[in-house]
């Protein structure tokens, strides 16, 4: 009996050892992947190899791979080998599952989603800095699947110091790929984050007055991270945003309305003098999750 | 061969005039309303005449009339007089249609709707006031079909100098029903909103220092108003907001971010100390419009 296999680029890796689970039960299957299977021992030996071996009758590819050294030599290696492969299944919906790793894999920068909570009026926390809890726990668990996407998390200083966050995949419980924690900061030290932020990674410094963001995302993706998600406050926000180094915004609002000039807004920095230069959103959608909506775009270069 | 009619409750008034239009062709038609045909002589005859004197076989009826001394009567009559009469059809969507209207008959309190434009970040304008235009077309011809269901419009003081909005209804061209003009000052006059607002009827003065919403609100309802839009600024809509007189609220929001703490948030007013005070949504729905989003929901008592 055939059977179905997808798989999606942050398994790949693990691809080969599934189809070895699978046995000679693989064998006459159709193979669904969202990227083009691999033909160069990386990490793991070749996908290619572990695909010819198992006996896969057909090959469905969401995309090829991105990269320009190896775009196409996957199919063509399934191909030779009597596979009969096709490529571009739901090509535009592959390519945005992977966002994050096409962009690194083609330029080494990691990809940055920079997610915010507020409430519908752009409030992230009364006038006296509570802040939790503003959005309801489907939100909530969004923010967990968000963590586990991330290869680094970042929160400013102030956030790290008021809300503590504990910037680790708490959901599922023992998640064995906690991503690195980096607090944007010009004046804490490691010993001191590590005070605030006990458990997880050892918390590192992205220390914005040394080190430029596009340095620092260089540096990030030379070490192999893929994916940035920034958690706030509004002022790191802010800087990320008019740095241009934002790849998606995701906004989740609450059913709240908070009121109040000093209540604190999602983001900081200076207003714009003109409206014409506010930062503009492509490709702007939204969703109900719980009780709260999420946006999601892309902001405008 | 039968007719179809659908008469919204803003036009029930012409609804004989309709019928009689139709002449002969209205016999054995079958009729849709979306409020219980009226079985008084007000501003126009009853409308179960007209219905029995065009000889309209059935009729469906959205819902009763709210008024406790008219509900049921009309279908009452139209039964009498030998016509298959249902009601209830679709009822909660025609009380959604009609709420002002059934606000207003009851209580003789005009619904309240506060609708607000605002960048995705919840701000209406620049630090230097900047605000024309953060919504696009589509979200601006929703203005226009708000200001026709209007019976009232009101902006505070700071709003009518800035930018000194014409409060009427500019499309259609020569719309016949314009709105009252209300503004919230406590320190300007009819003679000097007149020179700010030269075009449309005589501006209002709504002077919250002297007269509270509640007395303000009695007295537009008993001067016939069912609808009053309030369309900020962000002192006006907190003090709207808290003192609970808000039915509806309506935000647009456009895709852009705006930022800085000194931008013009779409709530003024004070923030309540803790998150659990703020201001709930019920009902919160949203739809996109145009390139905008439009947020609907009502504030919780």
């Amino acid at each position: 009996m055939p059977h179905f296999l997808l798989v999606k680029v942050r398994e790949s890796r693990r691809a080969g050892y599934r189809l070895s689970q699978a046995g000679n039960e693989a064998s006459g299957s159709d193979l669904y992947v969202t990227l083009e299977p691999c033909s160069t021992t990386g990490r793991t030996p070749p996908c290619t190899d572990a695909i010819i071996k198992a006996g896969i009758r057909r090959v469905f590819v969401g995309c090829l791979d991105p990269n320009p050294a190896h775009a196409g030599r996957g199919v063509e290696i399934l191909r030779s080998a009597g596979i009969e492969t096709s490529s571009g299944i739901e090509e535009e919906q592959c390519r945005r599952l992977n966002e994050a790793f096409f962009k690194w894999i083609t330029t080494r920068i990691p990809f940055v989603l920079l997610k915010m909570a507020m409430t519908l009026d752009g409030k992230t926390a009364t006038e006296g800095g509570v802040s939790k809890w503003i959005t309801g726990p489907a939100a909530r668990m969004r923010v967990q699947k968000l963590r586990r996407w991330a290869d680094a998390i970042m929160v400013g200083g102030e956030t790290a110091r008021v809300d503590r966050p504990s910037l680790n995949v708490r959901f599922p419980a023992n998640w064995p790929f906690q991503p690195r924690r980096i607090v944007a900061t010009s004046s804490m030290t490691e010993e001191s984050l590590q005070e605030l932020l006990p458990s997880g990674r050892t918390p590192e410094i992205f220390n914005y007055k040394k080190e430029s963001w596009s340095d620092f995302l260089l540096r990030l993706g030379s070490e192999n991270m893929t994916s940035l998600l920034i958690e706030g406050g509004s002022e790191l926000a802010a800087s990320a945003l008019n740095a241009g180094i934002v790849d998606r915004i995701e906004f989740h609002v609450a059913p709240l309305l908070l009121g109040g000039k000093d209540s604190r807004p999602v983001l900081g920095g200076q207003s714009p003098v003109s409206l014409s230069e506010a930062l503009k959103l492509k490709d702007l959608s939204i969703r109900k999750l719980g009780c709260d909506f999420i946006f999601s775009g892309r902001p405008e270069r």
